[in-house]
């Protein structure tokens, strides 16, 4: 099944099921208020099925637009790992994005005015289906609701200005997710599955994600062993060889310039970029 | 004033004014839920006293117990930055917290089952008043709701996994925030409030706000220049120098220690260690 969030014609937030060229509206009397909460509920399956509207006409609005915690994975590629010159790690590189850095499918990536140095990621993103601490690897596919594409992109300059992260990463409408969420029912086995970017149409990166260096269950046990997971949280799963801060000369997001990431069965995000004001 | 967050004797989260050693219930009809709340509606001095509470008596919460973003200072009192080996900056080094490894005074300090290198940090946090972005040196002071003390209690092994603090920062239950919150018009000039830490008794950190490398104005213009601040919005300002960490031999934090931040005016938190079961 895939899953989005979206504003119906007259404004109000709903969530729904992509079924074909159709979203049905999930969002009833009775039924969960999002799909954050109906993750929760565990019964999104069961959600029937109720107004219909076309999925080319409706505003999406990121997967899960309210996260209480967004996970990053950093150098998960060794690619990514060999362009950044970093050293092999034991564990993942973890940092974390705010909610209100995500923006949806057709939505404006927004290069923050304090820079020029701005970069895409393109990434699988997954989506935590049930609470969960100490989760461990055997166990790991279990707590995953579903998976989408990520766009991590990233201020270079504000990344760099210490060795943490979080001033890169944090802008306001810099994390492009969705535009669905496939789940794991459906997706099967995703090890094939290509990340790719493409700027302007041209291919930037590709790589299968049975190329990560922390595979996904490694992933959510790693993370859990620190924090408990909480349904509609996401961890982005690191991106590969290919960004533009590692290119000669670097390639920089400039305003005009449509960034989309495709994961394959997980659809393609395309985003315009625009200067903030 | 100060103003703390409280479970009332029937359980039920409330707010309230302290005034010398009575806690004025201030949450009642018709006024905000919670102090986050209370913070946003720029009315806190004109809400009314409710029921009396002895301070000693009552079961305090972290004094916002749900903050939308918890930011940290590292590295920002030159005694620590030296006992850390890392090289002077241009800009705060920033990190984040879940609001789920708040805790209150007499709360339990949870030493992960995961490690044993559990250290202390004492800091002073602020806590945003109103929403601001791009906020200048010259306004911040006007975004500042109150002080409080805080013990970013760390994790080190997990903090040092990789260059990304998050996971040592990030275990639940390992940062004290309390016991209330001051606000500015009472607190005045606080160049010359001393940021303590005791372990059982003995001073391991001691150093005036005054010290830091990038002051408090500063932490707000540059950490709303990437990210929107929001009412409740946590910063914790960095520690002084004297960890547990960086002593010969290391000072780690075990069960049954007892550790205290002091900030002066700003009151003393104060936890008990204890193993995560």
């Amino acid at each position: 099944m895939k899953y989005v969030s979206f504003l119906r014609p007259d404004g109000s937030a709903s969530y729904g099921r992509l079924d074909g060229d159709k979203v049905y509206d999930l969002a009833q009397a009775g039924s969960p208020a999002d799909l954050k909460a109906a993750i929760a509920g565990g019964a999104l399956a069961q959600l029937e099925n109720g107004q219909a509207y076309d999925y080319a006409s409706i505003k999406l609005l990121p997967v899960v637009p309210n996260p209480g915690k967004v996970l990053c994975v950093g150098h998960n590629y060794e690619s990514h790992r060999k362009e950044t010159g970093r050293d092999p790690v034991a564990n993942p590189s973890i940092f974390t994005r705010f909610a209100d850095t995500l923006i949806a499918h057709g939505d404006d990536l927004i290069c923050p005015k304090v820079s020029t140095d701005f970069d895409f990621e393109a990434e699988l993103a997954i989506i935590i289906s049930k609470p969960g601490r100490h989760i461990s690897e055997a166990d790991a596919a279990d707590y995953i609701a579903g998976y989408a594409c990520f766009n991590d992109a990233s201020v270079r300059d504000w990344q760099w200005h210490t060795r943490q992260f979080t001033p890169g990463k944090n802008f306001p409408g810099t994390a492009p997710f969705g535009p669905f969420m496939m789940t794991p029912d459906e997706a099967g086995d995703i090890s094939e599955v290509h990340v790719i970017s493409r700027l302007n149409g041209e291919v930037m990166q590709d790589q299968p994600v049975k190329d990560m260096i922390f595979p996904i269950a490694q992933i959510i046990a790693y993370v859990s062993a620190f924090t408990p997971l909480s349904p509609g949280d996401v961890i982005a799963t690191g991106t590969p060889g290919g960004v533009g801060a590692k290119r000669t000369p670097p390639v920089w997001l400039k305003p005009g310039d449509t960034i989309e990431i495709d994961c394959g069965p997980f659809g393609v995000i395309k985003n315009t970029v625009t200067k903030e004001q």
